[in-house]
């Protein structure tokens, strides 16, 4: 499946962002327009302490319909009590008088500072007369969720007559826990609701639920499907395949702009005895601030990873049987060490992708986990994130 | 219980280090020798590739008996297979040659690098005439385990008429289950090993278990206790005390000397449902990147802390019923986030030591955890620490 075209928004859907004030020049709000109504489903984050919005998006989501998102940076509206909630919902309604909709039709996220009150009178006043800017470019919407995030993300590809549209964040406070930050896809197949929630669960298993920038779960993760029909029905078998995949290529794209990140890390790992343990141990692995400092300084260092393998004590490990690869080349068979070039995997290391790939030799499951190497970049971005 | 008054090593027991090559300069061999036989118990890491060292000690200390303790630092002996074990069984011969045992009376231990060969011959030449420069002052041998440590480390109590003396080192790779990366100690109290077995295992459950510098778990973690009586009977209770208080001031020392750190951070969590979420949650906030980055910047984000306790996702968490303080400056009540002094706090985080606090008003359990902060110095540390 390739993602190389330029992103478009499928037939009906528009988007727009503007500077409404939360931020000193920068995008900061941003909505998503379905011309019909369009059957939608959603995933929010496991946090404890979710924001107002992932409260109301719960709400708003039962309904199996939406027409628009709305969504703001730089204030997350987590831990602000009933105001916030009460917040919340005048952006709902703020946004769906302006798109000629109601309240009830609107998914709102916010990311950004958690424990603030959302300015919501600058947020009304913003979305006042947007609809006029409305276009098909999806960028356009992605510039408005931005946090630390170093580029807009979008990505389009085609089913058929249909295409699937994704626009996401990430960046900093990501171990998705049943969906990423902010990530958004539309579509103009035609699926109902429920089709498009066992889809959308699906592929958010396989892509943004084994994504970790740093091992922290967001308050305001919100992963959202709609599709609003205008091409028709399309396969559902080929839509599934291509929704996961566009999930996972979107799922690389966070993980290689994680705050800091100069690295994309995969971490394979097969031969586990059954799915939890391949995903517990490719997570260990990619959440080791060893292993991933040592793809920062392609510093050949390679028994960090049997060391973030055993961690995993829980899991079924074969010390004897365990084999690793780093892009490819052997640097642990049964358990030891080899001896390797030690010049060509520095170099290996460099690479701006690196695979880990660990065999465990006790049955047949498989899992991906994605993330990125930890650098002095995400020091500095989340020492005074508060005061910048 | 105080640990001001300059360590000594309890009647009866020496130590000496030396360079023996290992390291271009730096101590890098130590031994403890007890004149003694001693009554011991050990507890080792649960990672699953311990290293050749830990497969000999859990050999060893079934005797329940140990008389000397030999360690070097530089390399770990760990992914070295079946020449590794030959290695470490070598180790403990020629400690044991020196000092007048059999091998099995010594516990051998070694840090540093994973998947590299120990250099046996050069430990061998270097133990040779060691036992000449045994003498009473712990520093001496907390100075030939260190490797990112930035001071030896050592400490010492009374109880009664006997001594107990803590030698360790920490640094990176620290988050131990079972123990901490290495820690003796050392006492001329007169117990059994059963008896010190039990009193070890509750201390660390305490202290070193509650200790995360950077959640990687050693493939070395090593905690030995060896009683040699020579001070006789004492009573149990006040024994068991001042170890785990004692094993609890060591944690915090090799918590403040983490890789890179500038703060101690302790995470107290009560009011929890019971001692497994208390410790879950204390954990948690001790990881977090976002926290620890936030105290090393001492930014007050303190939304932080409801992220990293709402992320503990199978805890009984009440977010209406959660209240937190920062040294003593209450930054959230019943989930929501209080107005603050922002000055104040910024001055608070700004302290060496930083206690976070958290009530749940679930139930009467507690934990505190210990860690440090995350700074630029941690990734300068482990993005070259093989190469250098």
């Amino acid at each position: 499946m390739l993602f190389d075209a330029p992103p478009v928004l499928p037939r009906g859907f528009r988007c727009a962002s503007v500077n409404c004030g939360l931020k000193p020049t920068a995008k900061d709000l941003a909505i998503f327009v379905s011309d019909a109504d369009a059957a939608a489903a959603a995933v929010f984050t496991r946090n404890r302490f979710p924001g107002a919005p992932i409260t109301l998006g719960r709400e708003t989501i039962k309904g199996g319909r939406l027409r628009a998102i709305v969504a703001n940076s730089k204030c997350s509206n987590v831990a602000t009590g009933a105001r916030g909630l009460e917040n919340a919902r005048r952006m709902a309604a703020a946004a769906a008088a302006e798109v000629g909709t109601t309240a009830d039709r609107v998914l709102v996220s916010s990311t950004g500072v958690i424990g603030v009150q959302l300015p919501i009178d600058i947020i009304e006043r913003g979305l006042r007369g947007i609809a006029a800017a409305l276009g098909p470019d999806p960028m356009a919407g992605a510039e408005g969720i931005m946090t630390t995030d170093t580029h807009p993300k979008a990505l389009s590809t085609r089913v058929g007559a249909a295409t699937i549209t994704w626009v996401a964040k990430g960046s900093g406070m990501i171990e998705p826990n049943m969906a990423t930050m902010l990530a958004y896809i539309f579509t103009d197949a035609a699926f109902d609701a429920a089709s498009l929630d066992r889809m959308l669960r699906s592929a958010v298993g396989a892509s943004f639920n084994m994504l970790s920038v740093d091992t922290d779960t967001s308050t305001s993760d919100t992963c959202a499907i709609l599709a609003n029909g205008l091409a028709g029905a399309v396969p559902e078998q080929a839509f599934a395949e291509a929704l996961t995949a566009g999930c996972i290529r979107m799922t690389e794209i966070l993980a290689r702009d994680g705050e800091g990140a100069t690295h994309l890390l995969r971490c394979t790992v097969r031969g586990a005895a059954n799915d939890g343990d391949a995903r517990r141990i490719a997570k260990s692995l990619v959440n080791s601030p060893l292993i991933k400092t040592m793809v920062h300084g392609a510093d050949p260092n390679v028994g960090r990873l049997l060391m973030a393998v055993g961690k995993c004590v829980e899991c079924d490990i074969r010390p004897g049987a365990t084999d690793a690869w780093i892009n490819g080349h052997a640097v642990v068979r049964g358990g030891v060490r080899l001896e390797f070039d030690e010049a060509a995997l520095r170099s290996a290391l460099g690479d701006e992708v690196v695979d880990l790939e660990v065999a465990l030799g006790a049955g047949d499951a498989r899992a991906t986990a994605y993330g990125c190497d930890l650098t002095k970049g995400y020091i500095e971005e989340n020492a005074a994130y508060y005061s910048s």
